[in-house]
């Protein structure tokens, strides 16, 4: 049994689990599998062939706070996932997000408005896109990790496990701050190891590399790997690990 | 479709989305917004203007472990959720909960047993309260911060992502521990930046930070910054930021 | 309402929620407790006396990503689940998973496909358990913490909050990395600090300890405490905290 509004269009060949919601003008494209409990919500467009599993919900209105900071009414164009995406269980996404095609965005990640992610990146099971964040494609952002609001994140990065990134150096006070927010910049070819704290507004220079456990203060050179509280040089990347030796291109 | 028990009272003009799930003695204010598989357990009392969003669960019972240190089987009152809340997708309230008006919880976030949530406070995408948690007013609870039980949050608080805090420095071991289980005290404006460590039972002063990633094995006098770990004190907390200074009052 | 397959059994006793899917030849015990809006898929094993609450899910078939490095397309045994399991609200559990009796799994922990759990083990809230691990009885894993793939943990672990493991040292560049990867290996009664992170492959010996916030970079000997980053050795386990001093067996 399912909620299927009169003005959805449901693509030949897709399968719709139980209890699924579907509202107006949502369309899902051909050959979809789509879940128990899902939630498409109204306008959402998805692609063919694309896999959303149980109790994910897609194209979820923001709430304002009372005092947020970041948070505006604005209307946003629907969420659009690509061809061939994969989006697994109690995944939350925002209207306004935009996924190219074979993104894989595993259980329980949230991606909020104004995110758009490239072709073939891989999301992991609980990370947080914050609102207005692009990301690259081919990335791989490990589970838990935090992309804070206003981050750039370029093609091939890698993320590791429980990363932590910031944008207010301010800690939320002074109306300065609201000159100041800035989130991190992850040049081509980054990779932050495993827990690792970014400091607002750091850029991690093309293939360079952060160590597990590192909190990044200041911006890091490209090809270099840092280490550390705070974090500081230690050496360059092993040339084996360079993006430009992986025959990825 | 819903499954509503006849003893529920809903208020006027509450839109209740497809699949909800409202139980036995639930009474729910006038005007409110309730998503789509919402559950809403034995009970719970839901303020006016509420927007309780998809999978949200409001009023769970606690489970208790076979070994477990912290939960008992004690009956609590029904959660209570102000007005003007907005409650995540697939936020999880425990029974015996409190919130004042105007709080904010973001999706995934937990609340356990007995937690109290002041005015206008903002608890963030998955954050995990523990049981027996006092938050007060407009604080910010940022991104998956872990608040552990027996903690006590004063008034405008900032408790950037990914913060963990502890209570048993015994780590599971020895009878004596159960004497000294203590969570976090953070005093009135006190600041704790991404990714930081507390140890079990430390104060945070008044108005005091604690910068990104540090370690806090002892109490942070007020108006001071920590930073390292362990965490030592580096200097005073700029004027412009502290709370007097903010006019918020 | 709920939506159960024909060939389903469910044991004298048991109790659905509303709106609960139940695929085929899944099989419930007796005097269980299943949430409403919860999926059992197919082929799934419940012992007696299950508690699973609101949204779980159980039985999910893996995803594979296009540039996946672990996740395979194997067919796995169902999921089983013991008796006297109590499955927290939100929880996803794969298919070829196996938990002994007593397990507890707090709410939106997942265990991915090929774990096992011993008896009386407690999963925590948020807790993602990749593939290919196997934890022992009696262990305590707390909130948010970050068990990677191919890791083992032993009899009476402690796991803190937000503790983070590795198995990639290569961070996903380099064909070498495939015949590297390795998880953490934790022995009998090891225990690890908040927010502290493994590196790929280390070992903590039994009964050892890493202190809060360390960053492990080699293995830890039987024993001793841990600290800082890198983390070095302090100074003995207090012999009060030792496992053979518990009376736990």
């Amino acid at each position: 049994m399912n909620s299927i509004h009169e003005t959805a269009i449901i693509g030949a060949g897709t399968r719709l689990g139980e209890f699924a919601v579907i509202a107006e003008n949502a369309r899902i494209g051909q050959d979809c599998v789509i879940g128990h409990h899902v939630v498409i919500h109204a306008g959402v467009q998805l692609g063919d062939r694309v896999r959303v599993d149980d109790h994910a919900v897609i194209g979820k209105l923001p709430m304002k706070a009372l005092h947020s900071a970041l948070t505006h009414d604005a209307v946003f164009p629907p969420a659009s996932i690509g061809d061939d995406c994969l989006i697994g269980t109690a995944v939350v996404i925002y209207t306004g997000c935009t996924l190219a095609r074979h993104v894989f965005v595993a259980d329980f990640a949230s991606l909020r408005e104004q995110v758009t992610v490239g072709e073939a990146t891989i999301i992991g099971r609980g990370v947080t896109v914050e609102l207005k964040v692009t990301i690259g494609k081919r990335c791989k952002i490990e589970t838990e990790a935090y992309i804070t609001a206003l981050s750039e994140i370029g093609d091939f990065c890698f993320i590791a496990p429980e990363v932590t990134m910031t944008n207010d150096n301010f800690m939320g006070r002074s109306a300065e701050r609201f000159e100041h927010f800035k989130g991190a910049t992850l040049a081509r070819g980054a990779r932050v190891g495993a827990n690792a704290t970014l400091l607002p507004g750091v850029t991690i220079g093309a293939d360079a590399q952060v160590a597990a456990g590192a909190v990044v203060t200041k911006d890091v050179p490209a090809r270099k790997i840092v280490v550390g509280v705070p974090a500081k040089v230690l050496r360059d990347v092993p040339t084996a690990q360079l993006l430009d030796q992986q025959g990825w291109e």
